[in-house]
């Protein structure tokens, strides 16, 4: 007799689809809901139902909101739009609290082996913002890989053309890092790109 | 401007409560609900709703249910019962298709340093059904760590006055293992609880 109690089965079913959730965590995140009072379990569901139905993607920047444009896109004024892949990207970069402009989402990044090419990308809306004027700068923020820089470069051959300044998050060892311990790539990269104190 | 869209940190918040997950697991589950389709994130709310509503702990022996008396108790016959200590243990042990006995589910082990103590635990419930008189042997499944071990100490101390068989789990090294890597307390038991062949 295997685990035939199906509410339970159903349940790791559901929390397997989760992003790097395998068989036994989501067997053991179906037994402790097993084990949360029922408002406990009432809360989470309705959390899931309320993220799903009332978070949307902002109108001009693609960021997450509740409404049809987000808080950034209507509060503040700004000549600078920072590109991002994704939506969290916009999350993790206001944490640092050390920028204040204004934010495009791609939703992805150029990646033809992945058949993700220009078109699919909202680099259309990026051109209009910028043609409409009150752009001065634009910051790449995608990843430091081979599909962020493909892209970077990308819109960076598309966006100078248009008279805006196009600038690319800097590289090079992250704080806290053992120079020992860092990789070739990144050490070089902070050699040749080097401040004068 | 901190991450302020309320339902995602709602959200983020419940994901944190399941068990082994921090913040960043929780933040990166919450994303991915928000790329669920509609039908997606509608079917997981329910299956937390419908596992924590119809799941329930059987009357007879403590395993999941979804009725009053588990599939075990009421399917099978047998006159030894393998007493374990938590309803997912029976899972586990069931997977194995290597026993076809009844259970009895504990709900804990004693840990005084826990405040659990025997009044705690299913014990006059086992104490019960031994006494209705279909018992011959009880298998003790708790785990190999000390309060497991305590445990099963006591419940044998307590159960072999009453006429029946008490027998643990046989411990030696695991399917699989390498000698050179065993742990001490593992061989030195598997040398001396070794077999004839």
């Amino acid at each position: 007799m295997e685990v035939n109690i199906k509410p339970i089965g159903a349940l790791i079913t559901e929390f397997s689809r989760l992003p790097g959730v395998g068989q036994k965590t989501a067997q053991r995140y179906a037994y402790s809901v097993i084990d949360m009072t029922d408002e406990q379990a009432q809360a989470f569901a309705e959390a899931i139902i309320n993220a799903k139905n009332n978070v949307h993607y902002c109108k001009v920047c693609g960021n997450f909101c509740e409404g049809e444009i987000c808080d950034i896109c209507a509060n503040r004024s700004s000549d600078t739009v920072c590109v991002v892949k994704d939506a969290k990207d916009v999350i993790a970069i206001e944490k640092t609290h050390g920028y204040n402009g204004l934010y495009h989402v791609l939703g992805g990044v150029i990646s033809p082996l992945n058949h993700v090419f220009p078109n699919d990308l909202k680099i259309k809306e990026l051109l209009k913002r910028i043609g409409d004027g009150n752009v001065k700068e634009v910051i790449i923020a995608t990843n430091p890989d081979v599909e962020g820089e493909a892209t970077a470069m990308y819109l960076s051959n598309l966006l100078k053309p248009l008279g805006v300044t196009v600038s690319r998050l800097a590289r090079g060892i992250s704080t806290g890092t053992e120079l020992e311990y860092a990789d070739g790539e990144t050490l070089s990269r902070a050699i040749a790109e080097r401040r004068t104190l």
